[in-house]
């Protein structure tokens, strides 16, 4: 069997030694004589399975005792809705920072619900890169009762570097594409969400973590049920039948974070991979990045061709020597290797020294 | 390894063939050198695994071309939510029949945004058992835009043997516990909804059937994007990274159940199955169905004991017999045996012939 080496933005690779746990278990799960898909979520054993995922999180994450962590149905794009549903009564206001794609379907979905603050968060400087605006520079509108930034825009490659410092207690952040790539202060936040398919699992899991002392001031009103966080959290994540095997497959994979050193250890990692490849395409006259030194995704690597013709034959050739799904968001173009906590650096120097031979033509 | 006959009400057993398969190419789908989790769901080769998914659903069902079949994130406690949002505006009714639990759920759910009618649609008739009432006695509002009712209470084990004529063409109804357990007519229904945890593969996945023309009726005010019909259905079951892993699942276990001999011979099994077990439980004087005959479940068999301090010695031996998940709901009691369409006639034979040991004590 040949794995590739896959640098898919999401639904994103998987460390190999996970998905070889699962396999060996699924069709019966520690002796119990069926598969983890197969276990009642109301047995002392999936309880079991949830409570441990839980605490191998709060253990990853340093998640303090004051803040919820739900595992919920759905994808980041819920939490889109679910947000200004929960934190805003039909009156009141939020700021968001627009980034690209992601946020501003946030933004739009807000929108829907409240009258709410919208400030730029990135812009192309002088050279023609995209950067960051500094946080001092954002006007914000400070009745809003939170703000909320994308910390890691997918499709352009754009990251936050560290926790903003504006708005601390009141940031909402959707860390979709970065949660568990680098420690975060959580008590910066007042919710965090992270769908679960690029650094957790499957698709169809959302992780949240909110501060607890939030919920008395949550809306109801037309809200569903599913959608009020603290009727999630009052459930223990299971108002209904939890996605299941995605919460078992979470804490394999947190797990496998905890027996290489957690985020800390991650956070080396992925800065040593990002460095890597970005210090190549920066030393190149045929690749470069669009992304300016200081905004740089160490997630999801942009890089664009100066002769864009060469695009398609790049794909396909590094297909053959199994580097795949290096395609770039349709909306953006060029090339995008996103790397992932389980992309490994053998993966990353396998794609420099591709991109180097693709270079010498 | 041992697989043991598995009658959880669900998350619930799924065909070992299904399994056996998955677990093959879970490391490597297709020769792509990934597993399907790690597939970026906007590649030709996922797109790829929908269409089959749908394709096979739709001969299964033989589902009408005016009807969109939709493969959405989460359970059917969503669905209790998105049906009045979508079908309702504020002034507006529907009726909804009151069973056991899930349908008592809905209701409370769809009270949360109507002034809804309700109708008892379960009694207890002269001999102390439960029975469905009579579709003519219903007294419904015939200004409701539709109909709900729960197919099959999961609980106490009571399903409708057909689809009702009452409100034809303007039934919704929860299936989640017998969807693909028997021929539908489809065209009596306005909306289908089932989580897949029972007959269709892992939670966390919801599949929807819905009338096209109904689209333009449907309400948009404050109703999140994820939860309107319509724009999930625009969006080709992906407004945002959809469950993959779940509808690939599907897909198999649709074609598991096409290769033998589609939901006509499903049913035919499921009655086999079923009567087998009533039969027995009639006859004897130690286990009693609390479901009268025509109103019973041929997908979860509710069973008591005369005597009940029994239930928890029965439980333990019939584990050891690899026969699990036996036990009743907590609401209800009892035992109950699930047998959807992955339960095997063997395993219910197996069950029976425990049962018997067990009464002779």
């Amino acid at each position: 069997m040949t794995r590739a080496f896959n640098f898919s933005a999401g639904p994103a690779a998987i460390p190999t030694e996970v998905l070889e746990r699962a396999q060996k278990e699924l069709l019966n799960w520690n002796n119990y004589g069926c598969s983890v898909m197969e276990l009642g979520h109301r047995t002392p054993d999936f309880q079991g399975i949830l409570d441990n995922t839980e605490a191998s999180l709060r253990k990853l994450l340093k998640i303090p005792a004051n803040y919820k962590v739900l595992f919920m149905h759905g994808s980041a794009s819920h939490q889109f809705s679910m947000v200004p549903m929960n934190f805003l009564a039909p009156n009141e206001t939020a700021n968001y920072l627009e980034m690209d794609h992601w946020s501003k379907m946030c933004i739009k979905e807000a929108k829907r619900f409240n009258d709410i603050h919208v400030e730029q968060g990135v812009r192309t400087n002088s050279d023609g890169l995209l950067e960051l605006v500094p946080e001092d520079e954002w006007k914000l509108d400070e009745k809003g009762k939170y703000l909320h930034f994308t910390s890691n825009e997918t499709i352009v490659g754009i990251q936050f570097q560290d926790d903003p410092n504006r708005f601390a207690g009141k940031l909402v952040s959707d860390m979709c594409s970065d949660i568990l790539s680098r420690p975060i202060d959580i008590e910066k936040y007042a919710l965090i969400y992270a769908g679960a398919q690029k650094n957790i699992g499957p698709s169809g899991m959302t992780v949240v973590i909110v501060r607890e002392d939030l919920f008395d001031s949550f809306q109801t009103e037309r809200v569903p049920a599913l959608f009020q966080y603290p009727y999630v959290s009052d459930k223990g994540s299971m108002p209904n039948t939890p996605p299941s095997f995605g919460i078992y497959f979470a804490g394999l994979v947190f797990e496998w974070l905890l027996e290489r050193g957690g985020v800390e250890e991650m956070h080396r990692q992925n800065l040593e991979k990002a460095n890597l490849l970005y210090d190549f395409v920066d030393q190149s006259d045929f690749y470069h990045s669009p992304v300016a030194k200081g905004s740089r995704s160490f997630m999801n690597v942009a890089i664009q061709m100066k002769d864009r013709t060469k695009e398609e034959r790049f794909l396909a050739e590094a297909r053959e020597q199994h580097l795949i799904a290096l395609k770039g968001h349709k909306t953006f173009g060029g090339l995008r290797a996103s790397i992932y906590n389980a992309m490994t650096l053998d993966g990353v120097k396998k794609l420099i020294h591709f991109m180097e031979r693709f270079e010498r033509g």
